[in-house]
């Protein structure tokens, strides 16, 4: 297999070392943006916060051979701890907004066929029937319970954002604006060392990529993902997974390519790109169709409120299947090597 | 468009009252073997029972204008009744087995994915935690009231076998094996009037198949049908009307085909054949999601139950979204003229 179809040679000359502290540089310019920002918008400033965290952490996990390992690794694990946090809440508001949409387009009747609109509407009118009462009421149980969540996530962020371990973590990041600690092995020629560490990073999706029953998911309708919806609770997520680790595989190739070639995009990493948004789609899908799962356990719910939680669940459960359907298919055709199993 | 793709052109010579003389016949021999086999086989005897009457009633339809109108049309209105009270009960039955397996597999747990067996296998273990219990619950719950309606169709069929109503069909039947009340235009060349008359059946199922939104359900995971799940009950029927109509057409076609050319299979019935179970598909699922909705509305029943029914019913609606899918592939590849909309 081919295990690095882009091209990761790094633009121009200079050591790896070079290549490598300008990209953190400027990510950690947009970190230390985003603090600022933090009392005009933040959201926007957590999203810069969390995007920069997490390309500072997967850059110096791809890169690791580069850099003081002592001072990396601790840095590795305050960047993903910060990236999970801040990342709870929007992750919360993402989710209610998808319930609340699938809700409503599950309970579409044939006078809305035409009038439908996506987006800020809100929750179906009970005029529908028991169902859509059944509807209605699932949607206020899941806009109570995760608003609840987000609000709390969003205490927990506040909370971490004036506590002295962010406090240590920012001064960290504003070392990194003006030294990175290298490794001996970045004084070497960037085209010698870091094209091989990225190559690496991207066997690593390909492989994880390969493992997947990518030729059965392909399959429209095979009906996989939605056994889960009344299996164990660990079906779920034993299925889940590979296709989670290779997500998070997708997004370390990419910034191992942001890296090497900060301008634009290729028409591999574009691909990159649609793949990972692919499994984006699957990981929110399985996230949703958990906490639909996880609401209906609410005690003393009504049979017609159960009733529409369980195909709304299994409604997320397709849509996990729709999402990888579309990646096998993206993956299958766009990717060198073996196809699927 | 091309109304005939297939060869309606019947075999040797012969008047068209000869040719359908002979297929009624065959059909009414049929029938009477039906009738005396019941002592034996209820179930082989009823199937061959409403085989014939559909087969008797059908072509009777399509070539009306060869027949004695006043004759046809209120023994195909008695030949209706009859294929339709023996058809309820092995409805009921396959409804049971379709929705105890789609509980099995919903419910398949980890542990289970080896040793999973389609069939006779008794409905879940409550063995995997509260979900599993509810599917259980539910497996139960359908199995009583599937097997209540089963056992009415079965009084109200026998019932429907002694009645006077009954003899006096059988009693038709029987003349129609000895001699065919024909109209003046059977003395026609069969070449001459049938193919026109299966011609005008095939038209009207070609024209009600390109109404049909083919080219939105050949796009998987389009998530149409399932949008009926939490809608008014309407809904689903209104959305499911054309594709039962295109059933019931395909299935006259075929009757059409029968009668001009007996002997075996032709690519182009083959092809109707696969068509039809496609639609059959459609619409075991579309009337198993119904019921699992009926039984949703049992007063009194556990959440955890309601759950596993919400999760079933929609897993049926995507079921009736794949073979709608199935339907548009085999369709739009296979039939000459306009391609979907």
């Amino acid at each position: 297999m081919n295990a690095e179809p882009y091209d990761a040679t790094p633009p121009g000359g200079g050591t790896a070392g070079e290549v490598l502290t300008r990209y953190l540089h400027e990510r950690a310019a947009a970190f230390l943006r985003g603090l600022s920002l933090r009392g005009e918008n933040e959201a926007d400033a957590d999203a810069l916060l969390r995007g920069s965290a997490r390309r500072i952490g997967g850059v110096l996990h791809i890169y690791g051979p580069l850099t003081d390992p002592g001072w990396a690794e601790p840095l590795r694990a305050e960047l993903g701890w910060l990236s999970t946090t801040l990342g709870r809440e929007p992750q919360y508001a993402a989710r209610l907004t998808r319930l609340l949409d699938a809700l409503r387009r599950l309970s579409i009747t044939v006078d809305d066929q035409e009038a439908v609109t996506v987006g800020g509407a809100p929750p179906p009118a009970p005029s529908g029937g028991p169902l859509a009462l059944g509807a209605a009421r699932a949607g206020a149980l899941l806009e109570r319970q995760l608003t609840l969540a987000r609000t709390r996530a969003h205490s927990a962020s506040l909370q971490a954002m004036g506590s002295s371990r962010f406090h240590a973590l920012a001064d960290a990041i504003a070392v990194l604006v003006s030294e990175v600690p290298l490794a001996p092995a970045a004084a070497a020629p960037a085209t010698a060392v870091m094209p091989p560490l990225a190559g690496q990073a991207y066997k690593r999706l390909a492989d994880a990529a390969a493992a997947l029953p990518l030729h059965r998911a392909a399959h429209p309708y095979n009906a996989d993902a939605v056994q889960a919806s009344l299996g164990a609770d660990l079906t779920a997520d034993l299925q889940d997974a590979p296709w989670h680790q290779v997500r998070i595989l997708l997004r370390l190739s990419r910034y191992a390519a942001e890296v090497t070639r900060p301008e634009g995009d290729t028409a591999d990493r574009q691909r990159l790109t649609d793949a990972a948004a692919l499994l984006e789609r699957h990981r929110e899908a399985a996230e949703s169709a958990a906490a639909v799962a996880a609401a209906a356990r609410t005690p003393r719910i009504a049979p017609a409120t159960a009733y529409a939680l369980g195909v709304l669940h299994a409604d997320q459960r397709h849509e996990v299947e729709a999402a990888r359907f579309a990646f096998s298919r993206l993956w299958q055709t766009a990717v060198p090597g073996p196809r699927g199993r």
